[in-house]
C-alpha cells in the first residue's frame, strides 16, 4: 500500500509508525503489529511498530518517528510504501535456545540481524538475553555470535600499523581510566614517533552509573561520522567517543538497551559483545581488564575463565590481546556518574591532590602494558615514559587537544555541574572501613538518576581502610531532582554500601 | 507540573503520554522514561511511558494515548499533575528470582501489583516470565503469586449455590469444547432445576490460534459490565465472555501477553493464572483439563504432577475441583483458528456428520463430569441427560440463547467467513497418518493470521488413523492476507504436521 509521508519530530526510543484506523483495518493490522516502510523507489526497507489513530493522521497518511525519518531520509508528503512485516521466523531460534538447543551461524545470524534491524520486540530481545543468561553458549556458539554481530554492522579501517584499544568489563563503579589511558598512549605514540592511534570507541552505561561516552559527553560531542572521526585521528592520534554513533555492532547496542532494564549482564554476550566492537573498531593491539572480587561482577575463578575465553576469541580475529585482573571489590576514585568521575579525571591528569591513587595507578599501568603490546617499547620503560608525561602535564595537555577536537569548548571544566540536590550519608558508629559495594553504589547512583542525569551521582569521602568516627560523612548522593534524590536517600538507608568494623 | 491534557484517540497497545521536548527536558526525563498522571481533582494515578516530541504538543500540553483516558476520564484542555515515575523497586525483585531465590509474598505482590498497574515495561515483564521458567516456584511462591493477582483485581459475587466453571491447560489445537460444554450444562441446569450458573470467563489465545474469547467473537459480543454480565446470567444461566473485559487478575493479562511474544507457558504462571481467574470469577466447582502428550504441553508425568498442585491449590480457595487428563496428542476436530472452530462447535450442537466425535465425545464428557461435581446427579445419569440434550437440539438452542443475548445477531452462522485466501497441503506418499503435530498446526496458523485474523486458520481433512494416497489433501491453510498465506505455506512445506507411514 502506498501512503504519504508524515514525519513526525518524535522521539519514542523505537521506530513507531502511526496508521489511521482505517487503513490499519484494511492491512489486517493490529496495534503493536509490526510493518514495513521504503521510500517508493528505494530499495532500503525499515522496520516499525504501528500505533493506530482515529484523528493525527488521514487515511492515507501515515507518520513516522524520528527513528525511521533519520534512517530513511524522508519529507512531508514523500509516497512510502508500506508492507505487513510477518512474524520474524527468529521468534523460533529464541524459543529453540529457551528450551537449552545450541544454534547455529544462521540461527544466531538470523536473530542478530532482526535485532540490528529493530525487528525484534523489547520483549522478545529480553528473552534471548534470558535464554543466553540462564542456558550459556559454548565457544562456538560465541563466536558466530560475535560474527554475526560484526556483519551486521560497519567495520572501520586505518591506514596505521598499531590500533591500539583498550576495555574495561566493567562492574566497578568509577572505574574510569579510558580517557587517562587514551591521553597517556596518545602523548606517549607522538612521543615515540610510532605508526599508531588509540581510537577509543565506548558504551554508554548499561548496569553501572556511567559508560565512558556518558563522561566524555561532560565535556565534548561524543557522536561523530567516520569521516569526522578520521580526522580528529590525523589531528591528535586518539579519541574518546560513542559507538553506537558509528554504527559499530548496532545489534550488540540494541541488547545493551534491554539488559539494562534489570541489569542483566551474561557470558556469551559480554564476549560477543566486547569483541564484535573492538573488530569493527579496526583494533590490532587490545588491552582487557577484568576486575574481580565481592561486589564486583566476576569472582576469581569466573574471572580466569573468562580470561581464557577472551584471549581464545580475539585470536581467531588476529587481534594481539592483553589481559589483565584487577581488584574490584571496591569503587576506583571518589566520583560515580557522568560529571563525577570527569572530575576524577581530570583530577588525576592535573596531578592534583585528592588521594586518587587507585585510579592513577590502573591508568599508568594499562597505558603502559598497551604501549609494550606492541614490542616497540619494553614494559618498565613504557611505565617510565607514561610517568613522565602525566606528572609533567603532557598526558592532561594531550586531553584538552582531545576534547577540543572533539567539539569542547576551551572552559570545559568550569562547566562542569555537579547536581544541585544533595544528601550526605554519615557513618552511625566509628571503626575502620571495611567494604563499599559496586552494586549497591551503581543502584543508588542511578537511582539518583545516572547515567542521563549528568550531574547525578555519588562523592567517595571515605574509601576502604579508612578509620571513621560517628557521624563521619561517608558518601554523598548528587541528584538534579528532589524526588530522585529521596528516593536514593532511602534506598541508600535501608542499604549501606558501606560496611564499618 | 500541572499540563493541559491533549487526549488522542490512539491505541498504542501500552500507556503513552507525549511531551514537547523542554518539558521533558525540565522534569529531567528521556524517551521511554515512566511517568505518572492524574487528573487535578483527583486520587487516581496512571503510569505511562512518554515520548517526546518538538511539534505535535505545545510545552504546557501532554497528548495521552486511549489507554490512559479510558481509566482516567480526561477531556481536553483538563488539567493533570504529572510526576516522575521512579524505577519501580519491584524490578530488583524480578533480578533476585533470577539469581534463583525465593520471593515472598510482599515481593510477588510488589511485582504483579506494578504489572497490573503498566509500571513494568514489556521487557522487564519477560525477564520476570524467564525467572519463573527456569527458576520454577515451590507451592508457597504460587499460592502468593494467585493471591496477589486475585488481589489486584476486580472479584465477582454470585447468589447461586454452585458457580460451575471449566479450564483447559490448552496446547491442543482446535480443542474448543467451552462453548458446547457451556451449552450443555446451562440446559441442564434448567432441567434440572438446580440453583445453579455457568458464567465461562475465557482468554484470547496465547500460545494457540485461538482462545475461547476469539472464536466466541465471531458470533457475539464478549465485552461485558459485570452488571450487564448479571443480566445475561438471570436470562440464560450461562456466559461465555472475555476475562480482561471485567478486570479479574488484570496483572495475568499484561503478563499473558508478553508470553505470547515466544509464546511460552510456565507452570507457576499457569496454575496462578487459572485458579487467580476463577478464585475472581465466583467458581464454587471447577472441572480442568490436562491434555497430555507427543506436540501437546505436557508429557504424562508432568501432566499428573501438574494435576497434584492443581487439587492442593484450588483447595486453599474451596473449589471443588475435578482434573481430567485427556489424550493430546493430535488437533481436536477439524477446525483451527477463531471461524473455523466456531464451524466445529456449530457442527457438533447441530448434530451434522462430519466426524467430530473427538470434540462431541470431550465436550459430553466434560459437562456431565461438571454437573455430577454438585452431587445432584450421578455421573451416568449426568451423561444420559447431557446426549438428550445434545441430540435433541437443546443445547443448539442454549447455544443461539447465549449468542442472542450477548448481543449476536440472529443469522450469526450466515455470518462466518473462513479466509479467502487459501491453499492445499497434500499428502506425498501413501499411508496411514501417524501422528499430527500440535505446535505445527498453531504455528501455521498463528503465521497465517490467527488469532487476530479471525477467518485464518487450518482445516484439517485427514486425522491420525486415516489412510490416504498421494496427492490426497491433508489440510487447507485459510488466510485473510495473500503474503501471510504465502509465509504460512512455506512454512507448512518446510515443517508438515502431518507424520505419514
Amino acid at each position: 500500500m502506498k501512503l504519504k509521508a508524515k514525519p513526525l519530530k518524535l522521539f519514542a526510543g523505537r521506530s513507531i509508525a502511526i496508521l489511521h484506523k482505517e487503513t490499519a483495518e484494511k492491512l489486517q493490522l493490529h496495534e503493536d503489529s509490526r510493518i514495513r516502510i521504503k521510500k517508493i523507489g528505494e530499495k532500503r526497507w525499515v522496520t516499525a511498530v504501528i500505533d493506530i489513530a482515529e484523528e493525527m493522521v488521514k487515511k492515507d497518511e501515515i507518520a513516522l518517528s524520528n527513528d525511521i525519518t533519520k534512517i530513511i531520509k524522508i519529507k512531508r508528503k514523500d509516497w512510502v510504501e508500506v508492507a505487513v512485516e510477518l512474524r520474524p521466523y527468529s521468534i523460533n531460534y529464541i524459543n529453540k535456545k529457551m528450551q537449552g538447543k545450541r544454534l547455529n551461524f544462521t540461527e544466531i545470524y538470523s536473530i542478530i540481524s532482526d535485532i540490528a534491524k529493530d525487528r525484534l520486540k523489547e520483549g522478545e530481545i529480553a528473552y534471548f538475553i534470558s535464554a543466553l543468561y540462564f542456558r550459556g553458549c559454548d565457544m562456538k556458539e560465541i563466536y558466530d555470535l560475535t560474527r554475526a554481530m560484526i556483519n551486521t554492522g560497519a567495520v572501520l579501517k586505518h591506514k596505521e600499523k598499531y590500533v591500539l584499544d583498550l576495555h574495561s568489563c566493567g562492574g566497578v563503579a568509577g572505574n574510569r581510566t579510558s580517557p587517562i589511558v587514551v591521553s597517556l598512549v596518545a602523548s606517549a605514540i607522538q612521543h615515540l614517533g610510532i605508526d599508531a592511534i588509540m581510537p577509543k570507541t565506548s558504551s554508554r552505561a548499561i548496569t553501572s552509573a556511567a559508560g565512558t561516552a556518558d563522561v566524555m559527553e561532560c565535556v565534548a560531542k561524543i557522536v561523530f561520522s567516520t569521516a569526522e572521526l578520521r580526522k580528529i585521528l590525523d589531528k591528535t592520534k586518539a579519541c574518546l567517543v560513542w559507538n553506537s554513533a558509528l554504527n559499530l555492532s548496532p545489534a550488540d547496542d540494541k541488547i545493551l538497551k534491554v539488559e539494562s532494564l534489570l541489569p542483566i549482564d551474561t557470558e556469551p554476550k559480554l564476549l560477543a559483545s566486547v569483541i564484535s566492537k573492538k573488530v569493527a573498531d579496526g583494533a590490532t593491539h587490545l588491552l582487557v581488564e577484568i576486575p574481580y572480587g565481592n561486589s564486583s561482577k566476576f569472582k576469581l575463578a569466573e574471572a580466569i575463565r573468562l580470561k581464557k575465553k577472551f584471549l581464545k576469541l580475539t585470536s581467531k580475529f588476529g587481534i594481539k590481546t592483553k589481559t589483565i585482573l584487577t581488584d574490584g571489590s571496591q569503587p576506583v576514585g571518589r566520583g560515580v556518574g557522568p560529571v563525577l568521575e570527569m572530575l576524577d579525571v581530570i583530577s588525576v591528569l592535573k596531578n592534583k591532590k585528592e588521594k586518587l591513587s587507585d585510579l592513577e595507578n590502573r591508568s599508568l599501568l594499562f597505558a603502559s602494558e598497551l604501549l609494550a603490546l606492541t614490542k616497540e617499547i619494553s614494559k618498565k620503560d613504557a611505565l617510565d615514559l607514561c610517568k613522565f608525561l602525566l606528572y609533567s602535564g603532557r598526558a592532561y595537555k594531550k586531553f584538552r587537544e582531545i576534547v577540543l577536537a572533539q567539539g569542547g569548548k576551551t572552559n570545559f571544566e568550569e562547566k562542569l555541574r555537579t547536581g544541585k540536590f544533595r544528601k550526605e550519608i554519615k557513618a552511625k558508629k566509628e571503626g575502620t572501613i571495611k567494604a563499599i559495594d559496586n552494586k549497591k553504589v551503581s543502584l543508588i547512583a542511578r537511582i539518583a538518576g545516572c547515567p542521563g542525569d549528568k550531574g547525578a551521582g555519588i562523592w567517595l569521602h571515605k574509601k576502604r581502610g579508612d578509620s571513621v568516627q560517628a557521624n563521619d560523612v561517608l558518601f554523598t548522593i548528587f541528584s538534579e531532582s528532589k524526588e530522585k534524590l529521596d528516593y536514593a536517600y532511602r534506598i541508600a538507608q535501608q542499604s549501606n554500601p558501606f560496611e564499618i568494623e
